[in-house]
């Protein structure tokens, strides 16, 4: 029977992973658990760096960004050693299972620790990649999207006002999914994604028609798993002998207040993932499936998201 | 054949609604559709203001609050002449169907004039109430949860500074939709909404329990639905002799710029509304159905929205 | 020789406030002195509720709306015992002065106390209505401006859209100063204001003029010393026949994330403070006044904010 | 006696251009003067592109990003042909004087082009950089000033929970005004800009320090002037042997919504400009002066900005 619970966060941080944090403390004692706090990932269990937490705990987090139990890269624990001295860490704190809010490496981490010494975990889909296979929408997407949104919102003034080329890349790893929905919903003329071959030749064909035409400012999103902002803009100079700019969004994509639909995903997936652990259904992962709350197996998470992308970048172009 | 299609935006405005234009005209063009824009809602069919759109009739909106299309209460269109009036309209501009970006209340107006002048219609989700039946989510909405939630999150520090108790009145019309997820998100202590009986007595209690115990800074939630911040506060002070203060949001929850969500269903339903009929599917509304751009028939939409909040309820009282 | 000092907040709280109390608590420090925070304003030091601030102690709050110290109405403080009580606080605690981070109210209060007790106190300008005479600004009124401003901002979208007549109440208790901010950066068509006789007559002739000429949205800013939102609107209804909408934006003027304005300001006036209470200048307020940081005698800031407000209504009635 | 007069934008597009256009449009009809729009900048007055505006030809703007009017760099305007070909203009269309929205850059053509042909030509300052020489504020900075803090305040949630060390390169030119400001209120922990000799070893040498006693996550602001963020950061990981993440912040800082003040600002020197004209004192910039509107010659616009930053320096280390 599970008495005690330990919640981590590991991988990039995503905003609504404080939400979560909260969520899983609050929800779990509700449920009568004790929950313990683990600072820094996987770190914090091998180090023993770990807390029990009450109610308050969790006071006046639920609109900041980052995470208050921090994140690491920990290296250590894909070794015997590591995993063995974080075993140490939760017998020695009689802990029974373990929620990891993160993605899919975080996810992977945790399918191996849970099956090598037994102990029930759960994944928390969070990240602002969206690029958990199984999972349609993970914590922190919604809200990185916004933030490069806003970025583009800005960034069109200056392409409309000098009238501009402008080159902006935005975060997702492997994946376009920020830089779909960023493009869609910026209006921008184009995108460049690692899900789908790029016609360089065709896109510059674009630009310059479109600027015979008096079409003079234009946006092009990149995804950073499709190659980097500054590489592209310089070879659209090279091919049209036009002007660029490039930019690069980085960081400000990880932060900042949490969307509500952020948060609400997280609220509701941290109580999902505590009754999915009561109700033995360990080595889970839980996020929003087809516009509801619900989970996959960790062995479906570590796959590679499958996409289709083709009508939502043919919507792009259409709009643009 | 469908040639040339009409749009326009009935009932209150909402976030979203010029990225749905947007989306009808180009992707109407590219569609090879002319597309007319009619001005005011209904009344500018029946007033005959209405004028053909082009790819740039429609640049520089997606990101713009509000409808360029204006929308206007038409008591009018409810009258046989008018429908009458606003059919003449239609044969003199050789419009072959109407795309009705609005709520439950436009798409029961569509429905009866469709079928009284056979002139197929297919309806937009657009509303920040979220309360269309068969529709899990409408164009809007999540722009005014987050211009809620951010009036929410300013509140609550004040509220925290000066320990006081806030009553916060959100619209919905008679949904409690907007309430639940700002509620939730916003770590409200409580939430009033039309589709749940309230239990005043016990919420008192827990804010002079809170009280005792130190907890002195309350935030709650009223759906406009189920009364007036107004008198709830002064209900409360009677009950508890608390101080409180109430506030209603009101119009400030209509307009912004759109949230990435907002913008990208409103460009993906336009797109789906402009296939439904080509393929000849009239008298339909499209929205988000389990997470997916889907449609449904109007006269679903005309019931009353079965809501399961009981979980919802419980999720926001075990968080605060 | 000043060793140890203390900190509070009084009156309503103001974005900035908490980086008010983070320069006062750092920049004390790195001059060698123990700063003690109070909670709760001057029932804090009447209750002794208080304790010694570290470096760390305001880590993390620059960005943060409300107070940290919390504030609190004492009516208690303006009796002699009161008086007593905190003076014994202040003996006890071996605290050398005190700095009073509030608006006017505020100062009077201490103005008497120091100089019933002759201990030095200086007050650090903050207040969302900018309504302290003898400074031009102070801190939180920028923000609070730029609240309201986004609220007028979406207010616009619905205007527009709806062709509709909207009241807006914002804060500014007897000063019209955020009223005549928004109005003219929000391009609203009129505002009511305390410091200016109001021709109803002529503002709704305007009304009933543009109506005809097609201008059929109009916004309407009244400060709350002016009157409400609510009355006015109705009278104008009764006056013109149109229908109006009445909006009152309350309290969320008052919290949210400080712009860099607001806390630049704040930071700028807690080491101006301290320097004053080193330099042996108590009975003083630090504001900004002539674009700088200065400081003006706490008798000054008693009387009535004079303003000369011709100018700046003349311009927005030109700009709307 | 003047007429009729243009206004064009020049120089990199800075939030509140719109505004300003709005003002010169709307006070120069309320001053019985003709008011025509020039479009991007100097080029518009060599190629005879600009036209008659009238009071609607500037609504719904006030809280745009960018400029309506375009702003592009035109070399040919710095020749004698070039010039000549822009009085031609002039002289084709009568008008009596120009109003220049723009920066020093700006105000250096408009004083050459003025005295060679005897045209009255009045600056706004606008101009993110807040660069001026003789000028404390000018449309544009305080919106570029919280764009960037924005920014900085995202990134500091992934700083403080993935305890990382962040270099954020803002804009400024040749100026540190934005560095400054933003390092201040967002907390950060040192800034470099041009104005001030870096001492680089031992910034690095409080990094290690901090790290050692367990301050690990670090922002530093670097203002464009003053090196790459990029340089910095990797000469930081080679001192200090900490990882480093660099980013820069680039175009976002000229657009967005701009912020009360800068609409005010704008709208308030727009009204001064005019005033300066009818009074027939050409060659002058406005700008805000100590707190209030004011002007100064050109001539002492095009000196490099002298300014006092070791004070503002010091009090960003003390509160870091």
């Amino acid at each position: 029977m599970i008495k005690r619970i330990a919640v981590l966060t590991t991988g990039g941080d995503a905003p609504g992973m404080n939400a979560a944090i909260r969520g899983v403390v609050r929800y779990g004692i509700y449920k009568k658990l004790e929950v313990m706090g683990v600072f820094r990932g996987w770190w914090g269990l091998i180090n023993e760096d770990l807390k029990l937490f009450d109610h308050r705990s969790v006071s006046g987090i639920v609109n900041l960004g980052g995470t208050i139990l921090k994140t690491m890269r920990c290296t250590e624990f894909r070794t015997k050693e590591g995993q063995e001295r974080a075993y140490q860490t939760i017998k020695k704190h009689a802990i029974d299972a373990i929620l990891v809010i993160g993605g899919n490496g975080s996810f992977s981490a945790a399918d191996a620790f849970s099956k090598n010494y037994n102990i029930p975990c759960v994944g928390i889909a969070a990240s602002i990649d969206n690029d958990i296979n199984g999972i349609d929408m993970t914590i922190g997407w919604d809200t990185a999207i916004n933030t490069a949104l806003n970025a583009i919102d800005n960034i069109r003034d200056t392409a409309t006002s000098m009238e501009r080329i402008f080159v902006v890349e935005v975060m997702g790893r492997e994946s376009g999914s920020i830089a779909l929905a960023v493009a869609l919903a910026g209006g921008c003329e184009d995108v460049i994604i690692p899900e789908r071959k790029l016609d360089f030749a065709s896109m510059c064909h674009d630009i310059v028609n479109g600027n015979v035409k008096g079409k003079i400012s234009w946006i092009i999103v990149v995804a950073e798993g499709a190659g980097s902002a500054q590489d592209f803009a310089k070879k659209i100079t090279t091919l049209t002998n036009l002007e660029t700019r490039a930019l690069v969004l980085g960081h400000i994509q990880r932060g900042g207040r949490p969307t509500a639909l952020s948060r609400d995903i997280a609220l509701n997936l941290s109580r999902a993932a505590i009754d999915c652990l009561l109700e033995a259904k360990g080595n889970k992962a839980v996020g929003i499936i087809a516009g509801k709350v619900a989970s996959v197996d960790f062995e479906k998470t570590l796959f590679k998201k499958e996409t289709n992308i083709e009508a939502a970048y043919n919507l792009i172009k259409v709009m643009s």
